[in-house]
């Protein structure tokens, strides 16, 4: 079976040679003109048949969708379109796809249409160039921390521990929903449970990577993370991928130098690798935002704004200059808020966060120093004993893509912190111990992959950037 | 905070320049050795102080598992046991570790103590190896499938299809389990749980990367996949990661060819990059096996073993050719075998399987050409009606390392298939009906990784190979 890639060929490498080719119709012209894709690239490559030759049977067969093999020679095209062709002479249709019955022909599908075809839309251009990114973006990620030093630590998917309070988990279980085991006060047996115990499915691997940060040093997490929130937005999942490095002896400087040569590493990677998807994108995003108003459409085209943020310093600024600058705004002032912004502490609001990034300062920015009360336990505080070392990035028409923390090293401050949030100290024994042994400042940080495969591919909804997303009321396939 | 690493300094080329290193003490000895680790290499690097210049309540703290940094010269060690070393001129204690409570003490533990210290073993010298390898060999995955035209497709985790039967399954859910909503015939109404349906774990990526085969080509997924059994074995996990490429056009020869050219490769890389981590683990296999009759040792040590798999070309045998081995062969006619063979169609155990391994053919095994029924329902039928085209890759000591087969394309058949073994048609449209449009010859396998980074540490549970190990009653931290 040994065949060309469409891909390898349309590199020219084998010019005037015999070729096989493996690929789906994508469409049939004038009985003559077979356009062939095998998802390798965005590319068709085009394969001239002589139907003259060819059976009526066989012909018939061939429409958009059909699985076939053609062999052939390579040669330069006389046609407008494509600079190489394939003069077929031999053609065997592997599986027919009824024109009928068929989802995917050659017309234009709203993407809501496509979301009920999530088994067949990656044989669409725009889902087969997004998925292509994807994976790209991926291996970028790997290659990124594998260079940089970092391990990979495959932190556990189920877990026994509810610690961060993050709120809306989803139980995992074997025992019979119906009639589970009771104990004495009739509450549910879940000694009898599978795990011995209550688990859910994680809503972050930091916790678990901090202990490999304080042996192997640097590391990083990419897994699936689940959040049972019932938010239906163009931005949320249940369940989606998480990139989480973790850094001993990184202090919260390190960690946001980190994390800006980190995103800028992986988009310069699409840039280089992903040009054809690229471009593709990027006239799809032209030719739909064309239906907008003006006001609403992008400012860069697509490959632009990946260049802007790979070729531009990320702005930092602290919590309280943020603050600032919000107060003081037009829109504050004019009360166009939904939440106004009237005094320090005030939990910044998506519409906030996109001010500050695409109106006031226009360029990422880090916003640092947040206020203790509105963060996480173990992110650490500062001297001022009001502000902790955290860190958000926010991307133009993303907001948040980066969250982080220099993490508390200090074992009296994170207990008390934990006692004061009613987190028990029973549970996280194992990541108090971190603080009793060998403690050293160090940090790490969270991007949620789906939003980086957002931004890049210059797509709307986070439900076209996975292959088979999940979602409240939504778990088919 | 910009520090050398370990790794970095023992290259040697900052030598005689100021270097300031961040890392945890392994031992100190005489007042004046500190061997410090920072988890960049298996090797420490010494560090020389003059403990008559520091305080000497700072030297009390300098104690096995203490995060120190310390700044000095990089010099060619006097001597012996390393090349280089430091000589101190400023020392600072980021955390202690306390002598009298600290678990990680420079003794020898059992593997089974530091299954409780799960959080704090990565300290160790062969934790901090294994999952220095267990990153190398992840990598090498993505690397090898990137190289050779594959894309990274993530597969859902949570699905609503336990279509494939394959039974031992955890449920997923948000519904309150003491008080869960009824429908009317008093049955649990699953149209409120978070999905609108009943969900379970998955146990396998390979009918939805199918789908995605069926467009893109060649896929891969690498993902957690889980398992509700109850074995209690040294080579089961509940929670394990998998690698599942797919791939369209390819017949099951072609599916050998990747998995054991597949194989190779990533073996190779680790030969290639991990080679202190392999000669440490090597070495601890070879100690530890002096404990053991000579009759239980390990035929060749690691890396001979390793080498031996890259260099070897891997015996391609029937199912029906096995059988006859295995119904002819002494341990069967001595009934030594707990479940003789007499008949074709018997299923093979572990112990059939490691005598074809280990005794009959001495190299890794690719049987293929199983009966029918002991296989599942979408592997292709062959012509004789009553074998399919499964493959499955047995290792010496490890059993099954892949599991793989050519995918039945045709409709009919398929059909039939999921008849007789009741598999709801209609959980299935999705994957049937990627035999209805553009179907064609497609083939892949499954490697659990956990095996592979067992077979590639020498290690000899496998709960010692992954981070946190999920197991029956067992899911802390």
């Amino acid at each position: 079976m040994n065949t060309n890639s469409i891909k390898d060929l349309l590199s020219g490498k084998q010019l005037l040679q015999e070729v096989t080719i493996n690929g789906w119709v994508k469409t049939f012209r004038s009985n003559r003109f077979i356009a062939l894709n095998d998802g390798s690239t965005i590319q068709n490559i085009q394969c001239v048949v002589d139907f003259e030759k060819l059976d009526e049977n066989l012909l018939k067969q061939i429409s958009t969708g059909a699985a076939i093999k053609v062999k052939g020679t390579l040669v330069e095209s006389q046609g407008k379109g494509q600079s190489l062709e394939v003069q077929v002479s031999s053609l065997e249709v592997h599986g027919t796809a009824d024109p009928e019955t068929y989802p995917i022909q050659p017309k234009k599908h709203t993407l809501e249409f496509l979301r009920e075809k999530a088994h067949l839309r990656v044989r669409t251009n725009t889902f087969s160039a997004v998925m292509r990114m994807r994976s790209a973006l991926s291996f970028a990620v790997h290659q990124y921390f594998q260079q940089n030093g970092f391990f990979h630590v495959h932190t556990p998917i189920v877990t026994g521990s509810d610690a961060e309070g993050a709120g809306e988990i989803f139980k995992v279980s074997t025992l019979d929903s119906k009639n589970p085991p009771l104990t004495e006060d009739g509450d549910i047996d879940y000694s009898k449970d599978f795990f011995g115990k209550e688990t859910n499915l994680t809503v972050s691997g930091q916790l678990e990577a901090e202990t490999y940060a304080m042996g192997l040093g640097k590391v990083y997490t990419f897994g699936p993370t689940f959040r049972a929130e019932n938010s239906n937005t163009s931005r949320h999942l249940a369940e989606f991928w998480m990139i989480e490095p973790e850094m001993a002896f990184y202090d919260l400087d390190a960690n946001m130098d980190l994390a800006e040569d980190f995103i800028k590493s992986v988009l310069s990677y699409v840039l280089e690798n992903c040009k054809d998807d690229l471009e593709f994108l990027e006239k799809r995003l032209l030719d739909e935002e064309k239906t907008k108003p003006v006001a609403e459409r992008s400012e860069m085209p697509l490959i632009e704004k990946l260049k802007f943020i790979t070729e531009n310093n990320f702005k930092r600024v602290t919590y309280t200059e943020a603050i600032d600058i919000l107060k003081n705004s037009k829109p504050n002032k004019k009360k166009k808020f939904k939440f106004p912004i009237n005094e320090w502490g005030a939990d910044l609001q998506s519409e906030h966060e996109r001010f500050l990034v695409e109106k006031h300062f226009k360029c990422p920015v880090i916003l640092f120093d947040y206020p203790a009360k509105i963060k996480a336990f173990y992110m650490r505080l500062n001297e001022d004993g009001k502000t902790v070392r955290a860190m958000d990035i926010l991307f133009p028409g993303i907001g948040e893509i980066v969250g982080g923390s220099q993490r508390e090293e200090r074992l009296d401050v994170l207990l008390e912190k934990m006692k004061d949030l009613d987190i028990d100290e029973k549970e996280l024994w194992w990541y108090t111990d971190l603080r009793k042994y060998g403690s050293a400042v160090h940090s790490g940080f969270g991007l949620g992959f789906e939003r980086l495969v957002l931004f890049a591919t210059g797509m709307g909804n986070i439900r076209d950037v996975i292959p088979f997303p999940r979602t409240p009321q939504n778990a088919e396939f």
